[in-house]
């Protein structure tokens, strides 16, 4: 029984949205009279209508919508929440804002780490970024995927079962000849739900400081790395 | 108006299906009892049944289907034309056989002119093989792929409209933004009909001495290149 294919999650475990998302969003918070939010503050505020978005999808009140689309409501209503007016800041401008998620930075290690496990696995994202999102940042960044999965394949949110399951079937390989790698310990139990092996890494700032949850893998993992070129060396990389 | 993602025909424009399949087939002939046939002449009788099992799909009488999977009955099919029987060279062997369409070597300059288009441009495969297939083919050869497009993304069959249409929209570009690049006159037809960008590269040698077909571009293509490396040149990279 071997593993013949990583698929990873990315906000959070492969990038770092939330410096990234801070950085992208000062200039647009100055120019339009919101120099007084904290940029940091604002990204996390973004980020946490992440899921109440796809969750309308989940559940069947709304059709699968790409994460591009989720991102740019949830853009507005941010703006709202912050007493900032969409209609004001007009439409290019707002396009070119919400595309700070196809501009995030990998953790530092977390290329040399992806390289070293492409040579014996392939290598996807299985996000719930859409696929033209998810290759805008692979392209900028220098993530050298074999291909680009996720959400927009499988036409499922992560953590319903088809997104994992889908993902295997694609690829032509039974779920455990595929292992998901996630810094989110409740991903990584709705994989293994599904059959997929696991393997947990460690991104202890993802939230910024005090973060409190996913400090530690919560299951004996199948693997365990305190980062990408930790567990490429445990994977035989 | 710019291009933003060139996506490539794959079978004969990027890679050389002739030659690679003969090459994978002779010692499976040889073992089996068919060392008399010749392997080139196997393997164009093996792809000449490769749009009547499209055409399966595209017209609704079967549902999209992988190619991996209609290539698995078309080899049963061709073994039967040469008078070898599928049952007695067992399913293992069938598996491994059909992988051939996985292990096909890139044109010789191929994955340089690629290379050079990444540069400036997103470029995907717009074939009608499967992301499973697509992927392995890569990952041998080398060929450095943004991302894995195609039929199984878009769940239509070239030259199907909404194989191109599809593609620009997952993408999430105009269609004026994506360029086609194929080595054949009829793929690039259909995706001007769909309002896609062209490229014409000439492959003489796909179907071995003696090729009649798509020998110069049947219309006024937006590019026409020699090669890919020719092409990369005259779109500026």
């Amino acid at each position: 029984m071997t593993v013949k294919a990583c698929v990873f999650d990315v906000f959070g475990t492969v990038v770092d949205w939330r410096n990234s998302v801070a950085r992208e969003s000062a200039p647009f918070l100055a120019r339009h009279g919101g120099s007084a939010i904290d940029p940091h503050a604002f990204a996390t505020a973004w980020r946490k209508r992440y899921q109440p978005g796809m969750e309308e999808c989940r559940s069947g009140r709304r059709p699968w919508t790409r994460l591009d689309v989720l991102h740019r409501e949830n853009l507005e209503l941010v703006l709202v929440d912050h007493g900032l007016d969409p209609k004001k800041i007009g439409e290019a401008e707002l396009a070119e804002w919400n595309n700070a998620w196809r501009k995030l930075d990998p953790w530092p290690e977390a290329v040399a780490g992806l390289t070293r496990l492409k040579r014996n696995y392939i290598i996807a994202p299985l996000s719930n970024g859409n696929i033209a999102l998810m290759t805008a940042m692979a392209k900028r960044a220098g993530i050298p995927w074999d291909a680009i999965l996720g959400a927009e394949v499988a036409q499922a949110y992560k953590p319903q079962p088809e997104a994992y399951l889908r993902t295997a079937e694609v690829l032509m390989i039974r779920p455990d000849e595929l292992c998901l790698v996630a810094a989110h310990n409740g991903d990584l139990a709705a994989a293994r739900e599904c059959g997929l092996k696991t393997a947990f890494v460690t991104r202890p700032n993802e939230h910024g400081p005090g973060q409190t949850g996913d400090l530690a893998p919560a299951q004996a993992w199948d693997w365990v790395g305190t980062d990408f070129q930790d567990l490429a060396g445990k994977m035989g990389c």
